[in-house]
């Protein structure tokens, strides 16, 4: 029986279409919509609108549900369409009218909207943490490869001498300005839309600076239908905020594929990265890589799906939006865990010193030449063609006394990872103690 | 002649195919880069790469270019590939083997980022007081009918009594949340690609803190391998953060066309945001409204153009990025365009308080009813199901005096516009400042 | 225990990010991949690979995990991977040597391009049944209200006048041309893929052209090569073509959604297509058109996940592919679901044929009195500037007599519904008999 | 003037807003704007709406128009709005009252329609026979290296036996798919819109099938509302069609660049392919296929900026619509260049075979050492992971004798370009004989 239900007809294919896969999407929602019940519940209370007993059977039904949710012992039926149909009908079941009073002031889109927000606030930690953890990972390996040359490539083709050390250090400093994008899109996810209702307020004063405050919002997001607009718009910014540090992983899954071929042969993958083929038994195949490449494209394609499904619709709450929810769902797990995979991976990635210095052969040291001569006093455009015209008399040089001796602002022999890591570290202790902040406020629910 | 000619043959086809539209794109980049170019040269005279005499001849030649360019007399020839290539070409024209050092140091991609760093850091502050001004006029609108009534929709359906102050008062509020997106996009322009050269820095010490600080760019963006990854990546996260704002004044737009349709009647679009038919002459058409509405998805196409062309691609440099240029001027420009002209549409909606107040028909006052039922104890899902079964014989009510009763945070009695105009405020010095910095290191270069 | 198993060791993290979440993806592929291993079989046993008595037992092998499946009793464990290892595992628990021996020649992704295939091929003329259904309810309403008249509106505003018939004819003249690209499409998926192996082909003398009977498909796909290469690719040109039909659909809901609210008023929709809300007991919401609406971006956003996925990647598989499993099973899916469901709203859509006249307002003669004007001899230009100067005075017309006036060829008084029921009937034979020609092979098979 | 003029104010931001660049994109419609009014006039001709003189004035007038044009002395002023307000404008300025009667019955959006079908029909032959250029030149790089062998890969990693011939000859395949999407496309833009008017008919009987004749359509579009509603979508499909072959181009592409990398050098590109750098005389890239590769993302972004303009839209023309003209007319030509180049790549590529022969290492050949053992009574998967544990000491074979062997349909013994070259062929006479028929359509307009 839904929410809505006035004694209509009901038609099965209908009900199944308007459903679609709500019920599984929710099981992950239960805590959250469990939390932005209780501080609801609370809020009620405070307004005389519940009894103190009432509150006190509520918050401890409601807590029950989540121990049972974490038992795998509660299920969203079918018939319940959502979660919050669920949660609302075992209320009702267990405590009679105090259940039936538990929607007073609020709206589904209001739960929907507290508990996609709860969800995104927390998981879009765990992409931060996961990002910083691939940065972290990226200047490990920077260090460790500091002075290990290998040619650097543009259109794939070799150009100028590169280490080992300069190019995880790209990774490392792009997790920066990466990460600087999802704190920008977590403030957007850090303001509560309960209390919205349907849009449009109520006659009742509901507290929403409370309500915000015991769900450890910073502040209150105010305006009830700005409230109802932002579902989807702040989803697809947060997984537009997540496709940059998928850019970043994407690129270095890329270069690792290439580099780790018989071919180039620049690195080696852990065995425990790979996997083999059902028919050719000498398959070792770079799957993990692949899929952390493939991470990005497809949750660009989660962020376009919410950004198309928005479009056309006037303010106030459609059931368009409905669907938003899975893309922001799976957008947000497959990035948390597209990252913290590539972070290990990382870590697992052995140079082969030799075939990279191998690699760098005589022509990349043609734009240094140049550039000698040009330091010499040759105008560099006529440095530029005489250097290409004996390319093929280029002596062989030492990459790693070559890349020693570039010591400017973000050359290869001044890879300041120093200053990387100070602002990963800032970033990290931000994570921290957001997290401490919220779990703070989730303990005293 | 291309700057990478090194004598061989040449095949008109692939040369067309290559340059693309690079020569009409590349137009409004040329005060950039001649910019990019002084600092250059003002660096390179520093290392002493450059006599003073040089360092004065080549800004005086660069500067003589910008001002042909504002006249109209500086054209890039198909045959000069791209803006950079013409400004060499003309600088070796007229100055010689000065000309020929101008490249000392720095590659074409170098450049290409500079400019367009430069370029977008500009107009992302346009698009950010377009913004603001679309957020202004929201917010003027909110308080100009504050307490003029009209229904509230979810569904499209009507919903519960609502006003167009609350209803304008949401785009105001979304804005502020849109501009911090602008803002965080914009630190990421704020940094100097400049001296990262092909992505493998030089030999050659360029002191790129330096050039840094001429151009006003906040702080250098260090590893050379991550300047140029950062290519159509930065871009990417720009264009997301103007589809923010898009998607608010796209929200407007499709309520303001159904809105001022016949059938609702509840606003009148001035004659000169109209237009008409070439066959029809009744018609009278919200084609600027129409614009507004389309510019959302055309620049959400034009952020996952970019987005697509860099799936697969290696580290470092590589030719498809060139067709990032396109969709990353058009998406500024568009966001910019579309946001301005939507400010004034906003300001010039006239509001017919009749028709509006006539469409607040009695039921919308259901959910009240429901409510008010509850808080003097019936449990709310009981209240809910009586208020449906009556449905019909509910009295009509005043909205104006209803909507005054809701007075909670957020809700269409408490428009609290003073909160929304101060943070409009604050991010609306911060463009000023930021401006005006620009404007000074501009000035001084 | 992986197929590719070689004894080293193992990462649940990374085994659990590999899998993904294919095992339950994988559960409706099961028949599919039953009847790829039953031809595979078979052709083995033509070939003496197999002996007879091998191949009997391992076709009721397949055929009772199929029955299994049917009856909820078979399912594919997290450490299978995916359905072609369960069924193999099965096999070999059951059969021993004989399990062993079934992948003889045949690869994974060959038995995932035959699952997909089979699973695509029949998918696709439900998706095609579907949109037909919608034609033929299309045609039907528009025969049930040809003279029914209406505005018609171009730029949502009042242009000339129309008919529900003439509304309607163009949704079902709109599906005879998206029936055609579904056929193209389908006509992609009517290859058999099977004995591509790897991509590389074998030493086995595999007889492709027996499978590829056997399984119903009109011809075999060759080169192994292209055989591999077209995954994913293949899927996103059937979306695309899905894509047709629901953008089709999407416009009928969209118009009405808006013609069914009461500022409109011209259409009703039954109660068992709207749903309400849980806190306003006045709702009545048009959730299953907006579901329709929602639902062509939404596979939108599936082919182009596809697309991007794609993007970047060598000949050959490459593990990305496997995420284009999803959103193809699920772009069908919704595709024939959101096309079957707006058929059966369209023929339950009430219209109201008074509210529509009444909204036939006199300017939207104007037109054809500038036409009339033009007829007797006025240059159209000046006739077009004197009706709009005398806009106010145009005299009311009656509209079902002006429709039925325009008699050339797609005008409103000629909806000449018999040429397109034809084609449409047409295209429902075509279904039919191809639906026959397989269920026939699956029954032999 | 536009062709709406009331004789309102203009605001000249608005219009500028509004006109956007449709003066530059129309350029290219003018022939076909011409082509469309000539058929228009001489109807009107038929219905004595203009006399005979008059139709033989406008006919030399639009002639004329198009003879400028291609003299390159007929331009669209900024004030002109477009191409069809330019073409009317001159045809008043020089025929006065017979210029104010040609737009009787017609509306400038069946002018867009006509003009962008004709276009449409044209450009898309022109990509489709590059298609079939690159998929001739497929077929013949595959004849021409039909026994030189490579290994295959699958993960981007060596998996088994393959031939460049085989690569090639499955590019030459997927060619003949693309070329049957393109066609059924192609077939969408084969019915005529001119006489929908305004998308409601109009009073006069025009005469549709006669000026469907007159320009050489198959078929008349027929409901006036369909052919409206179509608008975009058509274009849609179109674009859609034309990503399946680019998407062969760009893994063609794909291969190409990382086989003539150094580290693999399995291939060699012509100097004339190749472009260098401005900074580094070494450099030598693969700007083409680069830009080849490209072009894929790039006509995927059209396509979708297509499709998200769409959603939302009701029925009837609607302002967003002008916005899908620019991405069709980019797509289009970017796909037509991107094969039309690419079939001359693949022409100009040269084959390091002894490099290729080098690469297949023993390793590649044990699936088939497992098949054997499986031929020979060994379960598959035992034979399998026997094969696997004897990995090592897998001896060398000779690759060609290996391919040779493998004679099933689709193994690379046994390319089979005969069937493909027939497909092509068929598919190019299509091409040629639709040609001829519009080629004569035009010349008797």
């Amino acid at each position: 029986m839904t929410l809505w239900d006035k004694g209509g007809p009901v038609d099965a294919a209908i009900v199944r279409f308007c459903t679609g896969n709500d019920p599984e999407l929710d099981a992950v929602l239960i805590p959250f919509d469990v939390a932005g019940s209780i501080a609801h519940v609370r809020m009620l209370g405070r307004l005389r609108l519940l009894t103190a007993r009432e509150v006190a059977r509520l918050r401890r039904e409601l807590t029950a549900i989540r121990a049972l949710h974490e038992a795998g012992r509660f299920s969203i039926r079918p018939e319940d369409e959502d979660v919050h149909t669920a949660i609302e009908r075992r209320l009702t079941e267990r405590l009679g009218d105090t259940g039936r009073r538990v929607h007073t002031g609020r709206s589904r889109n209001d739960q929907v909207l507290t508990a996609l927000r709860l969800y995104g606030r927390e998981t879009l930690l765990d992409v931060t943490e996961a990002a910083l953890a691939l940065g972290a990972s990226a200047a490990r390996f920077a260090a460790r490869h500091a002075r290990t040359p290998m040619p650097g490539y543009t259109h794939t083709r070799r150009a100028m001498p590169s280490s080992f050390g300069f190019w995880a250090g790209a990774f490392a400093e792009a997790i920066v300005d990466d990460v600087a994008g999802l704190r920008a899109a977590w403030d957007l996810l850090d303001q509560s839309p309960l209390g919205a209702a349907a849009g449009f307020g109520t006659l009742l004063p509901l507290d929403r600076a409370f309500t915000a405050r015991l769900l450890g919002f910073s502040r209150v997001q105010r305006n009830a239908q700005h409230v109802q607009n932002s579902r989807g718009k702040i989803e697809a910014a947060v997984l537009a905020a997540c496709t940059q540090p998928l850019a970043t992983a994407h690129r270095m899954a890329v270069d690792l594929i290439w580099y780790s071929t018989p071919e180039f042969g620049f690195v080696r993958l852990p065995d425990r990265f790979c996997t083999g083929s059902s028919l050719m038994p000498n398959k070792r195949n770079p799957d993990v890589l692949e899929l952390i490449r493939a991470a990005c494209p497809a949750v660009c394609a989660d962020e376009f799906r919410i950004k198309s499904l928005l479009a056309g619709l006037p303010s106030g709450y459609n059931r368009d939006l409905q669907l938003t929810k899975e893309p922001f769902l799976r957008g947000l797990r497959s990035s948390r865990d597209a990252l913290a995979i590539a972070a290990r991976v990382l870590d697992g990635v052995e140079v082969d010193a030799a075939r990279a210095r191998a690699a760098c052969t005589p022509e990349i040291f043609a734009t240094d030449a140049a550039l000698e001569a040009a330091r010499q006093g040759v105008p560099f455009r006529s440095a530029y063609r005489a250097a290409a015209a004996t390319l093929a008399s280029l002596a062989a040089s030492d990459p790693a006394a070559n890349i020693a001796r570039k010591r400017h602002v973000g050359a290869p022999g001044n890879l300041d990872l120093r200053t990387t890591r100070a602002a990963l570290g800032a970033q990290g202790r931000w994570v921290r103690s957001t997290r401490a902040r919220i779990a703070r406020a989730m303990r005293n629910l």
